[in-house]
């Protein structure tokens, strides 16, 4: 793994986005990584105690507020999370003191962010801390906190500060004016309002403590309630804190404040509320999850992405719509885009259709605003805005300002020429209706956005007479590097194919719903001759299409641009934009993002014209190559990865797919701060739908035609069909389609054809990493572990020496006390507090590690392997295997590390070894585990790996190779002796 | 007066700014008038409680941070001002409860802003609470606040809140990044640092509470430390609140937090603190006031408008500069124009000279900025930016930005062609120079300016070959509503005569420190070529200029445009700019304030050319009536009446000056609220001393031809010229001059000529006023006072009845309960609390006072005396007149209040009606006082005023006229008979 990649302290489990070590460097992309919400609102993962120059933010869906420049924006609402724990007036964060544990996870089954912490204070007093929150899907209005603190080493007093802060701010505005503030019987609550849309927001919090005796105090700061209390903590004791917060706005409520106190009044225990929320996300995956089988990397990113779009998606208001960067960051304002429904739409359209519907509504609330940005532009009808708020108004910022003061500043010319949306929006439309069926919205709704924004086009194009032709002059196509051409071919069609669907629209109103038909007739003006200008536009607008190759000029004069080859700029970490700058970049033939290929995408599915094999392939190798796919814009990539499968190109393809699903997981752009790139995210589920999965449409029904990724060894994923669900469990290779009686279609499943679980296969052994058990291997924290036990005997007064300590190498905490224990019998609560004590005595004792503490030999092996290009991961039963890690000096040299924490069958159980592997992104048979103890040779050889014995036959004396220890052994030598190994099996 | 003046709840008096009552929709002029300073911040004032869309503000010199379009702002600072006062649950606010009583005063002389309040809460809980606070002069880090607080109808729990607010803002941005906070032994401690400028403040803060046991809290709530004291406070007896705050940034120290915690644990209390303060305003003020009599508003106004100025001088700092709108406000964000050199520096050339050394430091240490800006603009030398902050840079915005979604975007040209700035900065170098005599600076500093700046002109000058010339083509001259001119004589005659300067200076440095001049030819390129070059731009720039008319054109082609009447558009409230457009408006000859004029005025001193009298006639002749000289530039009025004082037209001179003394006062422009207008003031300051004090420099001295304005029988004021302090003492009429023995140069007093004293003048009577005494004239509030006193008689067990009561009409509160008492002992705290309790029975009494209460013939009187232009005041003893005029709901018909407040002596002593009078702007004998009381007749007899007697003529006999009551009368009747009065003293 590379050292630069930020992912590098990621664990990803099926569900679970583990981060594993805290780095100040990627606070603002992991404060987005870890946003959690309920369709009403997100918060970024920010930290309950605050970081410098951290960017914590809740946006409530159209809770947007005016700012110069870019018009209006998300308000930053008042932030829910200030927790602060003092503990003996020392305050509890993480720049200050020492991290001696931390790993914070986002469970997508339940948006619950869960961070465990032990933290050393500058004077030297540990805790551990767990913080947990969620916002509940359960109920919208409602959001929870948990952290529980336990001293380690001292009795001491602690404080708790549980706040709301009503100064939240978007890169430093603030959008809000404080109201009032106040206690109530059951806390505080908190009023504010946005400054110029005066929109109010009412919120109110709850504290309470369990496991100790507190006294609560309320503090009424203006802007600044704080609960705070203060107790005396013990020593191994437990104290938790749970922290309720309820928020309504006016948006949904008269008196959101008396709305918030009366439901914060009337809220069950935190338990009760964690278990409603999970039960609401159960609902959700039911319908809309993927599994995905044979690539847990890809399985677990594509869960990630479609999370972040359902915590985005509005649930229960349709004046709405998900912005770029869904609510969960700054970026963009939380404009909506056509990324919304080109983009994001059809997951929600087949999974989620009441969703897709709340999304498309949102457009017909802002018809009014689009209606004004056409009269202002000198044009009929509806011409939606490039940039889109509240009111559906244009907010695209014309100007990108210098931050120097001689600088240039910068036109924006999204908002005067890039004009496709209003045949986007339609086209979105069109395709929610033929999949859902929904007539009604259509009759209420849709009709009248495709009939106006037809209006539209009727006064937007322009007949040239001289070519009597219908053209389209001075626009930005989907590429916008090219900001302002002529007849962009990507716009022309959407144009006639929606004309030619709005004049089908009409038809059919007018045959089922004359009175509907009659209504917007006269609101829109929608005569005779206005229909006979639509067809005439459908039948002269000019389509540059070359039949002969099937190759589409991407507008007027593309191909006379100057050529470009990409390879040449590589590597870069720029966009090509960024490169050459604005002007040269806009006379080259070099596209930010799919245009041409991005209509062959959208009329793939009907394959409609001009969309056929010969054109894709044409188009494909002609755009492709000059498309900067890597750092142009973010909408390319899964619509690459799409149209090369349909090509064939399946290592293209898979490269395309992997680029879009890790864009935010691994910040591969850099820009993962600034929020969730969400049409990438729906782009995804397209790619693995209808491209991996190859969905089509035929005898109306959903057909698979997969073409699985290489590895995949199974997807599975629903559809919603006219009223019906399709399911599909796609397997690799054979693939047989049946229907069931319950009206599903399922493919049958194939036999498991990998062997996890079996040995090594018998060739020549591929190994491409190590995992190294630690205590006994590395390091001697065995004897830690034995001093630690030994104490322990000694107090209860049971007998104890080295010898007696053996047998518990390599074997858990509980196991071993058990060996200790023997016959002796004990209640559970006895034992666990034995083994927590032994825990904090060797926690003392291992504080101390240092590189000083690693075995000899250890320093030597592992560099070699990095040299050899070997990954390397750590296999160790221990819960405290990370600080052990960090202590020995070795974190740099390691790339992943499975621990106690990582899975619950303890070794010699294979999982703890197979986890590993999998975080290396291995199969077990390339992996070779180094272990000192027999029930850790016993679990690698369960996982199907090879082993490397360290200490006596007697002990380690099934493993491939015994070593009596590290010291002079190479890797050379070891590989050697691997591939003898492996030829006698074969031989024998 | 103006009903709608807002300036009509204020009182002046000699030096204390009295706002009488609370107006919401005044809010944030007020914050701005009420301003306090002292060199190093500047503190707007805003309530201590808070107010909704409150704008309070402390700026701290050269404190800027970066912020879209405008590049760099004076970042508000951390608030120091929060002082919540919670009363049994209720939080005092003035938008909740009811204000009883309100007076907020600025003191000038010592810069204090005291509130006195009697406030009853929702449940009717009464308090008085009285808040002061100054920034101390003596030690520009302290800062102190005091709050009274006394219950007065309940004993109750009151919680006090002390905080620092770590979340200021600019209008709604906030430039700060809290990076800590904490308690210490003596209070709270605050840490914040700008976020991209890197400047760290340190704030301390401490509280005492005097006169009540009380607990003492600290929260410390992230932004947001607060000091809280809950205490049991008693009915009638005052609590103390004392709060002392510290401020440093690192611009002045290393460790400002620390400094702040130090500086705090070593302060002495407040009242020792406040004593150093006003000493330290008595030295500035000893040099730098200006005493006028025979007009109270321009006297106070004057004061006022220079303790703006010296408020916001920096006075340990040479590397910031006073900003447009000092440090009072958010308008054009803390950025330094050609405002503080040509309209600001000269008077603090001439009372304060190391100030003024302080301000053009400023521009030499951004002479690099200036550098830069000349490069990135292709030229040489320094060229100042329009709009200068901390680095010199050109921080002048390019745009003008819509609110709405479709406005137009309008491009600010001030940044590339209001160029005349680097002439403006070298006049004021020059004329500091030949004022202090300050060699040394000039040497360092100042000529490096001038000849680098000189510099720049020698590179932006154009040669026309054609016509054997050079020009300045491009450019904004000092008149802003023509945006794109050529050769605008302002700027061509000005470079000329900073060309002439430069070679001076040069000549001189030269001459006397070689040294210094070898090293600036080295480091400016300094050439005998470009000096020859400067002196063929002096020989050959354009000046158009007719000497046979004396008048001078604008600039090329200004007598071509369409001409205009600007008395055709009035009655207007709005610029002409902002009638007829940008457009329209550069396309007439209408200024939006003096240009040719201007260049004049900079001329008259040295009288060079083309200055002279012929010029200065037909120039104003021409370009006055052409100057949009009310809602213009605020520039513009100081300097008419200069110039109108020159030209003998006294009544204009009168009316600008009075035009651009009350701009803040009156917030004649609407624009108060941005911040004071820092030019006006220093403009106000040259209309006073050059203008009507018609200072000249004539053999090496200061001589003055005084043009006192009608009224002003004095004006006094000092001038530091050459290391001499000459003194001016200005009488009306006869001038005589005297040179006394201590270098000053007097002007032999006049004797006194008015007779304020003396009965009115026996020629027929000129009334302007009418002053009323209130109880027993208006209405029958001496129905109150007899009740409360029977109530209080009855209680303490003396004889009481409306018999005894008679005496005690109008007679003071202390006076009449003497005459109660009679010759009983009482010692002096009974005698306190005697009149406490009667005032508490008072005040519940009138609490239902309502327009009913208005004794007969008082409304019709009241209105016709409006009708007629008399002006209207109250002239009552009572503490508690304004809140009876309130209830008697003729607030709006009365022009002023004179109460028990206003003066010291009470009735028979004349002090009472001569302020009302004053207030009125009348002299006694315009007034007529209508009084019911026979002290009060005495009163007014000897404030030479006309009396009307309400009552038995036993009681008011010795009045002009005696009347049984108000009812029927007439003020025309009235009027015949004072006439009459009138003329037998004559005759008598």
């Amino acid at each position: 793994m590379d050292t630069k990649s930020p992912a590098r302290h990621f664990i990803y489990t099926d569900w679970i986005l583990i981060e594993t070590q805290f780095d100040p460097e990627q606070l603002h992309s992991r404060e987005t990584l870890f946003t959690i919400g309920n369709g009403f609102l997100g918060t970024r993962g920010s930290f309950e105690e605050g970081y410098i120059r951290a960017l914590p933010a809740t946006f409530i869906h159209g809770v947007y507020n005016d700012v110069p420049v870019v018009y209006t924006e998300l308000a930053n609402c008042p932030d829910w999370l200030p927790l602060v724990v003092i503990i003996n007036d020392e305050r509890f964060r993480l720049n200050q003191g020492e991290i001696l544990r931390y790993d914070r996870q986002l469970d997508l089954r339940q948006g619950l962010v869960s961070r465990s912490l032990r933290w050393r204070s500058p004077s030297g007093n540990t805790v551990d801390i767990h913080f947990e929150r969620f916002a509940s899907l359960a109920d919208q209005h409602v959001l929870g906190q948990r952290c529980q603190i336990t001293p380690l080493n001292f009795d001491g007093l602690i404080e708790v500060q549980a706040s709301i802060n009503g100064y939240p701010e978007n890169q430093g505005f603030n959008h809000w004016e404080d109201l009032d503030q106040g206690k109530t019987d059951q806390g505080i609550w908190f009023h504010s309002r946005t400054r110029k849309s005066r929109i109010d927001i009412g919120m109110a919090a709850k504290m309470t403590i369990s496991g100790v005796e507190a006294s609560l105090q309320v503090n009424t700061a203006p802007g600044y309630p704080t609960l705070s209390a203060s107790f005396l903590a013990t020593s191994e004791q437990t104290v938790t804190i749970e922290k309720l917060v309820t928020v309504f706005t006016s948006q949904e409520i008269d008196a959101p404040v008396l709305a918030a106190q009366e439901k914060l009044a009337h809220l069950p225990d935190y338990a009760m509320l964690l278990n409603a929320n999970q039960q609401a996300w159960d609902e959700v995956w039911q319908d809309s999850d993927i599994v995905i089988e044979g690539d847990s990397t890809a399985a677990f990113a594509v869960r990630y992405n479609l999370f972040q779009l359902l915590i985005a998606a509005p649930r229960h208001d349709d004046k709405v719509s998900i912005p770029a960067k869904t609510l969960s960051g700054f970026g963009y304002r939380g404009h909506v885009f056509w990324d919304t429904e080109i983009f994001i739409l059809p997951f929600f359209t087949f999974t989620q259709p009441d969703l897709a519907r709340n999304l498309l509504s949102y457009r017909y609330h802002t018809l009014d605003g689009a209606r004004r940005k056409a009269i202002h532009s000198g044009y009929q009808g509806a011409m939606f805005a490039w940039e889109s708020a509240d009111t559906g108004d244009e907010v695209t910022p014309r100007w990108s300002l210098p931050n120097d003061f001689y600088g240039e500043d910068v036109r924006i010319w999204c908002r005067d020429r890039e004009i496709h949306i209003s045949a986007d929006i339609p086209y979105a439309i069109w395709y929610y209706w033929q999949v859902t069926g929904d007539d009604q919205w259509m009759r209420d709704c849709g009709a009248e956005i495709v009939l106006d924004t037809a209006v539209f086009w009727g006064s937007r194009v322009e007949f040239n007479s001289q070519n009597e032709r219908y053209e389209i002059r001075s626009v930005i196509g989907a590429d916008e590097y090219h900001e302002l051409v002529h007849n962009n071919t990507f716009t022309n069609r959407l144009v006639q194919w929606h004309l030619e669907k709005a004049l089908i629209v009409y038809d059919w109103l007018h045959n089922n719903f004359p009175e509907r038909a009659a209504e917007l007739e006269k609101k829109l003006q929608l005569t005779l001759e206005m229909r006979s200008h639509w067809q005439d536009i459908i039948s002269k607008i000019w389509i540059p299409y070359d039949s002969s190759t099937g190759l589409i000029e991407q507008y007027e004069g593309f191909f006379q641009l100057e050529d470009i080859n990409l390879e040449e700029y590589e590597p870069r970490e720029r966009s090509i934009q960024a490169i050459l700058g604005i002007e040269a970049t806009n006379k080259r033939q070099v596209l930010k993002q799919p245009d041409v290929l991005m209509l062959l995408y959208l009329m793939r599915e009907s394959a409609d014209y001009p969309y056929n094999q010969k054109a894709l392939q044409a188009n494909w190798d002609y755009y492709a190559p000059r498309t900067d796919i890597t750092y142009g814009s973010s909408l390319g990539p899964a619509i690459h990865a799409i149209l090369a499968s349909d090509l064939g190109k399946s290592r293209e393809a898979y490269e395309r797919f992997m680029q879009a699903v890790m864009v935010d997981l691994e910040d591969s752009r850099g820009n993962t701060a600034d929020g969730i790139h969400g049409a990438s995210a729906g782009g995804i589920w397209q790619a693995v739908v209808f491209g991996f999965g190859g969905i089509q449409f035929k005898d109306s029904k959903p057909v698979a035609n997969p073409h699985l990724p290489p590895g995949w060894t199974r997807l599975k994923f629903k559809l919603h069909w006219r009223g019906q669900w399709h399911e599909f469990d796609l397997r690799s290779q054979q693939i047989t389609q049946e229907e069931n009686n319950r009206g599903f279609i399922l493919f049958a499943p194939q036999a498991n054809s990998s062997s996890a679980l079996s040995s090594p296969s018998l060739h020549n052994p591929d190994i491409r990493g190590v995992i190294f058990d630690l205590d006994g291997v590395l390091t001697d924290t065995a004897e830690y572990h034995y001093l630690a036990w030994q104490q322990l005997a000694d107090e209860e007064g049971i007998p104890f020496n080295r010898q007696a300590n053996e047998p518990l190498r390599g074997v858990s905490r509980r196991a071993s006390l058990m060996l200790i224990l023997g016959d002796r019998q004990y209640s559970e609560p006895e034992i666990q507090e034995m083994m927590e004590r032994k825990n904090h005595y060797y926690v003392e004792l291992i504080q101390t590690i240092s590189p000083k503490d690693l075995l000899p030999g250890a320093i030597a092996l592992l560099d070699e392997l990095r040299q050899a290009g070997i990954k390397i991961a750590i296999g160790s039963a221990s819960k405290n295997a990370r600080m052990v890690v960090e202590g020995l000096g070795i974190a740099d040299k390691v790339d992943a590390i499975a621990d106690g924490y990582s899975v619950e069958r303890p070794k010699p159980a294979p999982d703890l070894f197979l986890y590993a592997a999998n975080q290396l992104g291995l199969e077990p048979q390339q992996c070779v585990v180094f272990e000192d103890a027999a029930a850790g040779i016993e679990a690698a050889l369960a996982a199907g790996m090879w082993t490397v014995g360290l200490g006596p036959p007697e002990r380690v004396g099934a493993s491939h190779i015994v070593l009596p220890n590290l010291a002079g052994v190479k890797w050379a030598e070891l590989q050697a002796k691997l591939s003898d190994v492996s030829k006698q099996k074969r031989l024998s």
